[in-house]
């Protein structure tokens, strides 16, 4: 049974004096980014599927995307939640209060809990000050450890501005390059990485682009990053985006492979990625780690394609081993198996066998504290 | 029975590459805000109490303070935390990663359960840039709705750097110079209305006071504010904060009287209050209002004095109609009875007469997965 929410999509107010949205659940993100930057104001959630997704869809997975460095997760946008639960009735948590100290707050388990305690119908959602200067720097670096020096840095100095930090490798850029059209290179060289940070501002796009020019000047002299190429018009800060956007597809051109949407503690990002490199290729030689994402908040896709010549059943057959070598190294470092993009069926036996037992039977009984019946979408996380 | 966590004192991390304290339970909030300055980050919760409260405390009663309007309830600033549980158990979700979908968000149960479900020993909390360039303006306001169209336009261009934005009465500033030494007030005459705005950027306070001044010569333009001080120094801007501060210190003085810490939709502040004003009035002659509080999140502290001339038992004798006349006001208004301080023992009986009867429901039935016996912090909230 799938359920379709596509006629509850109203956005029933947008108040620019208490910076909030009230949207039913059926509404298509990007329609509500976009009504949002009419009045002046910023929906901060943003992700490649914007103008597909529903809010409602959005809120029961706690959805992440690119901008999760300066705002924080879809949980953190969310003032109150309207839900029907298994039994029929109503929670009506639609609230747009800012403080609200009175008892446990129920909202929050619906975020996240992929449809498993009821079924969200409308939400009330925090909107910011629109950022209408924006500046986008693609810098090289040497490896993954220089990104992350790169990242204190820049993050010291412009704060709440910097609202993407975006890590991809060389040989991303090189599929990238050959997979999909109309995609530049600024560089005149290959790097073992790149970093694209962006930042943004209410006003003043010349304070913005001095404050940009002086951080990045000091990154090249301190030797955090070893070339850097910043956005003059918005027509090249959105070429430079492209090179980040368009791994997935060009991933999908290339054929079959295998995605891990993962997150590590942020510091001990570049011990990961070398450790987990050289198990891969020990595992199957010729196996094309293509490392992207999000690395400010510690959050990598880290999908791996088949070698060339392999057939592409790889990722169904073969394939299968090295998903659990990445997903258990990620645990021993201290990390999550599953970033942003929840469990639902692919990672449920991998969450029901990793998740820490307490944690799992407090969630078991929370589950039947709302669905006492086990009739909210079987089969999906728990 | 009383639990201390003194001795659960020590700050066991602090990462300026991940922008991450982990800190025991124990540990004094404002030392936890200098640590975090020595290293050239901010630990944003900030209030009254904050060098004799615990972090502990803290996180259990999901407080607020002065910058709630920028940073967000304590809640938004935990990343992880550990908790035991009335058996014993402990719940090890001390996880500092940004990004983690495997499964209901626990750790937001016991965030402002008051000690219901458990005891928080220790958590993970989320830093920021350290702001080094700061900026105060007082501003006189003809009444509460200028007030509002105030904030929605400092909003709008000032952006994240907002970071209190504080309302107060002319009768708040009567009372702190009448009661309290060494209070300066900077106009010439007295106003009905108060704003105290401070902004904060990273670096540069010479363009974030020539943004402040722009904004602030837009708003007397445009007759949202009817005059302006800004700070030039330090101290004058702490000199400015005392005037705010210096409230509750003042009242104190004046004798017996009743708080409400209320929040009300941001948008209908200026019609509570002068619905208030009269019903108050009409109940009883002569009794003083002080309203102040974080108006940019909806929250005043609507605290109210004795008659002139009042014995000082008033607030435990006919004052008490006066409460629940204030708090049933807020509820017609779709506001909270307990904005930022919590439900405790005071308001328990308030909090499960007005609550929704299916959020209490579920609230007893979380409490009886975490705590089957009812013995933690009995005679509290629920």
């Amino acid at each position: 049974m799938v359920l379709s929410l596509d006629r509850l999509n109203k956005i029933r107010s947008i108040d620019t004096v208490a910076n909030t949205m009230v949207a039913e659940a059926g509404c298509i993100l990007g329609n509500l980014r976009r009504a949002a930057e009419e009045k002046h104001r910023l929906l901060p959630l943003s992700l490649a599927a914007e103008d597909s997704c529903q809010i409602g869809g959005n809120l029961a997975t706690n959805a992440g995307g690119v901008n999760v460095v300066r705002y924080g997760m879809a949980r953190e946008l969310v003032l109150g939640i309207e839900a029907v639960l298994p039994n029929g009735e109503i929670y009506h948590g639609l609230r747009t209060l800012r403080k609200d100290n009175t008892g446990y707050d129920l909202k929050q388990l619906f975020i996240g809990s992929e449809g498993t305690l009821g079924v969200i119908t409308a939400a009330a959602l925090r909107l910011y000050a629109r950022n209408d200067a924006r500046c986008v720097v693609l810098a090289a670096v040497e490896d993954p450890a220089s990104a992350l020096k790169l990242f204190e840095f820049l993050f010291g100095v412009c704060g709440g501005r910097l609202q993407a930090f975006e890590y991809f490798t060389g040989a991303c850029v090189d599929l990238v390059l050959e997979q999909v059209d109309g995609v530049q290179d600024p560089f005149p060289q290959r790097y073992p990485g790149y970093v694209l940070v962006e930042l943004a501002d209410t006003v003043d796009i010349e304070a913005l682009n001095s404050q940009v020019e002086v951080a990045i000047g000091g990154s090249l002299e301190q030797g955090l990053c070893v070339d850097a190429v910043v956005s003059t018009s918005l027509a090249q800060l959105q070429s430079l985006w492209r090179l980040r956007e368009e791994i997935s597809e060009a991933q999908r051109a290339d054929g079959p492979h295998l995605k891990h949407d993962v997150s590590i503690p942020i510091e001990r990002i570049p011990d990961f990625m070398l450790a987990m490199e050289t198990k891969l290729h020990k595992m199957e030689a010729g196996v094309r780690p293509y490392i992207f994402g999000h690395f400010g908040d510690g959050n990598l896709h880290y999908n791996v394609s088949r070698p060339v010549g392999a057939d592409k059943s790889w990722s169904t057959t073969a394939g299968k081993a090295l998903t659990t070598e990445v997903l258990n190294e990620v645990l021993r470092f201290g990390g999550s198996i599953s970033a942003e993009h929840g469990i639902g069926q692919l990672k449920r036996e991998d969450f029901l066998e990793t998740k820490d037992p307490l944690e799992l039977r407090l969630m078991l009984e929370i589950k039947k504290v709302f669905d006492p019946a086990s009739i909210m979408n079987p089969g999906k996380l728990l």
